[in-house]
């Protein structure tokens, strides 16, 4: 089974990481990082680089296409070869999924026109203008598309593909094998649980941190 | 504040990724991926390429250093250069932190030397024998030391370094970005937690994994 996760410039690592490590571990499963163009991309953060191995049309008709969020997203919103390649392994896939804003690509590529999906709980808008039915839940499955809420949250949805792909016990063995016992230190993961001081803090530094990543 | 987070060939990303996620949001921070030789590292899959931008000699000093685990730390505990710079590092470091079986790194640089320290579930007998006190919780603190469980486990980690890094509020407002709220489908994150029979699978899979790495 064929898994191409597409990395790009400002993606963010954890969004593609977290499925990465979860679905790699599936018998027989091969994760492939592709981009439009191969070669090193910088994260969010530019602090890191992560290596896109294969060009995209290298893998045209993955069985699984996971597509990570990050700031870098917005400009895959106006890339044809981007969303070309998004549509036409969509028609093919076992499984589609997203991660945070990956979801407003999988929207642009036509893949979530009218569906329940879920993104960064910053996008509902976004992803509403896009077609989608944002929903506020974690993990959104709706057929063989299934995306899920920001950021870490790729954890939980590729926890829950890896279990629909191969079964209960095969999931439970690589929660296991990660120790994915999460034990946060603080109860404030998401806008309905933070105060809600700290959701226009988080808003305010976001949307200044966009604003940066788009001038 | 400076924080180096050494990569080498075969980590583990999300050991690496998870605190970097977290950690490269805290007010004046700078991550940095740092490695014996600059370049691309590949992950323990083989399937993720990670930049590692500097060398070690080009931080000698951070505030914070971060070793990550992967079946790539057994090579580590016999590697001087990265040794030497762990245990340098330490003595100027404001927090020392592992993840995984990067806590095998930090014992054999002297670092644990009769201290509790935790890794991943599979790996306590040889954290012992390299002269620190294992312990079965997802984080443990002794004094700057901090060290986590396995892989997953350094998301909570490092939120709990942010707060003692930053405060509280801090932390909260990196949890809430990243939309930490945690969900597993499943509840089989730790040995005490899943069934004998999983947790056999599970080690003998890694045994023989861990087996193929140091051949």
């Amino acid at each position: 089974m064929r898994i191409a996760i597409p990395l790009f410039d400002r993606v963010t690592a954890l969004d593609a990481i977290g499925p990465y490590e979860v679905l790699s571990r599936l018998p027989g499963a091969s994760v492939h990082f592709v981009g439009v163009e191969p070669g090193e991309k910088r994260t969010d953060t530019r602090a890191l680089g992560l290596s896109a191995d294969l060009a995209l049309s290298d893998l045209p008709d993955p069985e699984v296409l996971v597509v990570p969020g990050g700031y870098g997203t917005r400009a895959l919103l106006r890339d044809a070869e981007l969303l070309g390649w998004v549509r036409s392994a969509h028609e093919t896939s076992q499984w589609t999924a997203s991660v945070c804003t990956g979801s407003l690509v999988l929207a642009a590529a036509g893949v979530l026109d009218g569906l329940e999906a879920t993104t960064h709980w910053l996008e509902y808008d976004l992803l509403e203008s896009l077609g989608a039915r944002p929903v506020a839940r974690r993990v959104v499955r709706q057929g063989k598309v299934i995306t899920a809420a920001g950021v870490s949250s790729g954890i939980d949805m590729a926890l829950t593909l890896a279990a629909l792909i191969a079964g209960d016990d095969v999931a439970r063995g690589i929660q296991l094998a990660i120790e994915y016992d999460p034990e946060p230190p603080f109860d404030s993961g998401s806008p309905a649980k933070a105060d809600r001081k700290l959701v226009e803090t988080v808003t305010a530094l976001a949307r200044g941190e966009a604003e940066m990543a788009s001038s």
